[in-house]
C-alpha cells in the first residue's frame, strides 16, 4: 500500500462526488500530502507512447543477423537490387490470413503504416481516388473521427487541413446512427479513421454489425475507410475476435473500394525497422501501385526477407505474438489493479480492460484530466497529454486519459500508475472543490 | 570483329550522311543483313536501367548479417524502437563531407532519395515551402528540366501536373542564359531538377560558375533547386571534381533556402535496401522535419547502423567506391570502344565519356533514335526508350539514347553494345534514305 492510499483510506473512501464539502476538503488535504510525498520521490517515468518494451524487442533479435547471407526470394530474385513494388509474396502470405486480405491484394511496403496512411491521403488529395471525379484537395473536406481515438491519425488530417468530425464510439465501435446521419447531411466527408480491432485507446473491437454498416451506408463514391488494423494479432487473452473480412463485406455491399486496410509489424518485431502493409480492392491496389511507381523503385525487400525468416508462416506469427502476450498481460493487469485499488474506492474513474492492443482508456471525473496529467508531469510521470485522444486536443469533458503500459518494466509501471492515481485523485478533489466555490 | 563490322567495312566506312544515295543503299543492305543475323542470334539482353551488377552488390554483402546482434548507436539509444527522426548521427557524419552538408543539416531517412524528392514536392504542393506565401498547388506551376535528364524526375513532375520546361545543357551543366531568361519571364517556375555531379545521362559535372549562377539568379522566394546529388562519390577515374558546397554558395548569395540536397546509398550498397539523405538550410530542415513528423515516427535506424558498420567512416566509403570503380571502369571503356569501332567510322553518333556516374549519353543521327531502339528491342536488346531523357518523352531531334552499362556482365554488355550499334546503323541508313525519297 502506498502512502497516498494509507492516508486517504483513513477517510473511509467513498465516491468523491458524493462527499459533503468538509469531507471533500479533508480528502483533498490527504491527497495533497500524498502528492507532496510523490513529488519528493523525484520520479522520472514515462507512460506516454505505445512502445514495445526492450524485453519485447528482444523477441525479434534474430533480425539483427538475418538474413544470414541469403538474398533471394522463393522465386530466385536477387532482393538486393531495385524493384519488386508489391513486396515479397512470402511475407504477404504470412499476414494475409490475419489481416483477411487476399495475397494478391496485399502489398508489403516500407517501415511504417503511418507513412502509408499519410501518403495515401496525400495521393487522394493530389490525385483523387478511384470513383472520385476530382482530387480531394479540390474543395474543403472532412473526415469522421471516432473518439476517443489515435492522435497521430488526427495530426495527419490536421496538417492537411482536413476537418475532423468527432463521432462517439462504444465497445462495439463507432456510433452507427451518428455516422449515418453525418454521412447523410454533410457532403464534405471523404474519409473515416477506424481502428477496428483493439482500438487505440479503448481496446474496442468493432462488431460485425458495425462493420457491415460502415461498408454499406450511403456515402460518396470517393469516401474511404482508413482501416488501421494495427493490432489485428496483438491479443492479451484467449478470447479472440473472429477476424472480419472488411474487403469481402464491402464488396458484398456493392462498395468494394471503400476500405483501405493498413497494418504493420511495428509491434510484432521492431518499430521503425518493421514492414507495413496495404490491402484493398483490386482497383485501389492498382491506384496505389500507380502512385507508388512515381515515389519509389521498390521497398526494402531484404528487411522483408528478414521477417519471412524470423516468422516463417502464420503459425510462427501467432507463436511469436504469444510471447508478446506473456510479457504484456501482467502489465495490463497492473493497470487494472492500480485503478481498482486507488481510483475505484473514490469513484475516481472508469477504464477499459482490453483483450488486446496497446492501451487502456481511462475516464476521470469531468474537468479533471488536464489537471491530473499536469500534476503527474510535475511529479516526474509523463502521460499522453489529456485531450490527445480527441481532434484538436479538445476533449469536451476533459475526462479522457490514454494509458500506455507496455514500455516500462513492470515495477516502474506499478510505481508510475500509483503516482498517476495520486495525481488524479488530487486533481479530482480540486476540480470538485472549485465547482463548489 | 563482328559480322556487321565485317560486311559493312567492305564499303569503306565514311559518314553515312555524306554518302551518295547508291552508296547509302549499299550500306543499308549490309546493315540489314547484319541485323538479320543479330535477330537470328535470339539475344535477351538489357541495357535499360542504371542498376548495379550482382558483382557490385556482392561488395556490400556484410549487410546480410550486420549489425550482428548490436542495436545501439554511439549515444546508447536502442535503435530497435520508435524515434530518431534525423537518422543516425554516425551515418550522417560519414556522408557529410562527400555531400558537403554539415551533419546538423543532413538527415538520414528511408530507403530512397526518389521517395524523398517525391515527398518533398508533395509537401511543397500541399503546404508550401519556407519563403512562400502559398502552397505550390494554389496555382499552376512549372519546373525547369535540364535536358537530356532523368526520366524519374520528369515522372514525379508529370504526375503532379507540374509543367516541365526543358533547358539545354552542356558539359558544364544547364545553359545559364536560358535559365536566367526563363526565370525572368515565367513566374510560374517553382523548381528545377539538377544532377550536379555526373549528370544522368550525360555525366556532366556542373562548374562552380554554373552553381553560383543557379543559387544567385533572381527567382521567387519559394523557388527550389532539387539538387539530386546521386553520384557524388561514384567516380570512374582519378580526375575528380572538387565537391561544390551548394548550401554555402546559396547562403553567400543570400538565397540559403534555395537548394534541397538529395542523395542515397542505392548505388553505394544496395538499391532498395540502402539509406537516403536530405540536406538543406536550417529553415528547410526544420520544415522537412515538421512535415515528416506527421508521416513517420522515424526511419529504419537499424539499417542505418548496418551501413555505419559496413562503411565505418569517410575513408571507408571512399575505399568501398574504389571497388565499384574497378568493376565499372571496364564497362564504360567497352561502351566507348564499341561506339568508336562501330559508329564513329560511319559518323553514326556522338557520345559522352563520363568520369563518373552510371550512364553514357549517345546522340545518333537526328530522327533515328526511336527506330534504333525499336530495332534493338526486336532483336532482344532492351534499351531505355528513346525520348525518355526528355520531358513527356519528347526529344525534339529524336536523337538521344541513354546507355546504362552497369548491370550486365562485361561479355553480355559487349554483345549488347555490338547489337545496338547494328540496330543504330540500320535505323540511320533507313532514316537518311527515307529523307531522300
Amino acid at each position: 500500500m502506498t502512502s497516498a492510499a494509507h492516508s486517504a483510506s483513513a477517510l473511509r473512501p467513498s465516491p468523491l462526488a458524493d462527499l459533503d464539502t468538509a469531507a471533500l476538503r479533508e480528502a483533498h488535504s490527504a491527497f495533497a500530502r500524498a502528492y507532496d510525498d510523490l513529488k519528493a520521490a523525484g520520479l522520472k517515468l514515462d507512460l506516454t507512447r505505445g512502445k514495445p518494451s526492450a524485453e519485447q524487442l528482444d523477441l525479434s533479435d534474430d533480425l539483427l543477423h538475418l538474413p544470414d547471407g541469403r538474398y533471394r526470394d522463393a522465386a530466385g530474385t536477387d532482393l538486393r537490387n531495385y524493384g519488386g513494388p508489391t513486396g515479397l509474396a512470402e511475407l504477404r502470405a504470412i499476414f494475409a490470413d490475419a489481416l483477411r486480405v487476399p495475397v494478391g491484394q496485399l502489398l508489403a511496403l516500407g517501415n511504417s503504416s503511418l507513412t502509408l496512411m499519410h501518403d495515401t491521403i496525400a495521393f487522394a488529395l493530389l490525385h483523387g481516388v478511384p470513383g472520385g471525379e476530382l482530387p480531394w484537395s479540390s474543395r474543403p473536406i472532412s473526415f469522421l473521427a471516432p473518439v476517443p481515438g489515435y492522435d497521430r491519425h488526427f495530426t495527419i488530417a490536421e496538417r492537411f487541413g482536413i476537418r475532423l468530425i468527432p463521432v462517439p464510439s462504444d465497445d462495439n465501435g463507432p456510433d452507427i446512427e451518428a455516422v449515418a446521419s453525418l454521412l447523410e447531411t454533410d457532403d464534405s466527408i471523404r474519409g473515416m479513421f477506424c481502428v477496428p480491432v483493439y482500438s487505440n485507446p479503448t481496446g474496442a473491437v468493432y462488431s460485425e454489425e458495425v462493420v457491415r454498416a460502415l461498408v454499406s451506408l450511403p456515402a460518396a463514391d470517393d469516401f474511404r475507410l482508413i482501416w488501421d488494423n494495427a493490432y489485428a494479432v496483438h491479443h492479451l487473452s484467449d478470447e479472440r475476435p473472429e477476424p472480419i473480412d472488411v474487403l469481402a463485406l464491402a464488396a458484398e455491399a456493392g462498395n468494394p473500394d471503400r476500405p483501405l486496410v493498413f497494418a504493420s509489424t511495428s509491434k510484432v518485431t521492431y518499430p521503425g525497422a518493421g514492414v507495413a502493409f496495404f490491402g484493398a480492392s483490386p482497383a485501389n491496389v492498382e491506384w496505389m501501385l500507380h502512385n507508388l511507381s512515381a515515389q519509389s523503385i521498390g521497398p526494402d525487400k531484404l528487411n522483408q526477407l528478414r521477417h519471412v525468416e524470423l516468422l516463417r508462416d502464420a503459425d510462427g506469427l501467432a507463436a511469436h505474438m504469444e510471447k508478446h502476450r506473456a510479457i504484456l498481460e501482467p502489465k495490463f493487469a497492473a493497470v487494472d489493479a492500480a485503478f481498482r485499488e486507488r481510483l475505484a474506492p473514490w469513484g475516481g474513474g472508469t477504464w477499459t480492460a482490453p483483450s488486446g492492443g496497446y492501451f487502456v482508456s481511462l475516464d476521470v471525473l469531468d474537468g479533471a484530466a488536464k489537471r491530473a496529467v499536469q500534476l503527474a508531469k510535475e511529479a516526474g510521470i509523463a502521460v499522453t497529454p489529456a485531450g490527445a485522444t480527441f481532434p484538436y486536443g479538445d476533449d469536451p469533458r476533459d475526462a479522457n486519459i490514454r494509458i500506455a503500459p507496455t514500455f516500462p518494466p513492470l515495477d516502474e509501471l506499478t510505481t508510475a500508475l500509483d503516482g498517476l492515481c495520486t495525481a488524479i485523485l488530487l486533481a479530482e478533489a480540486e476540480t470538485l472543490l472549485s465547482a463548489r466555490d
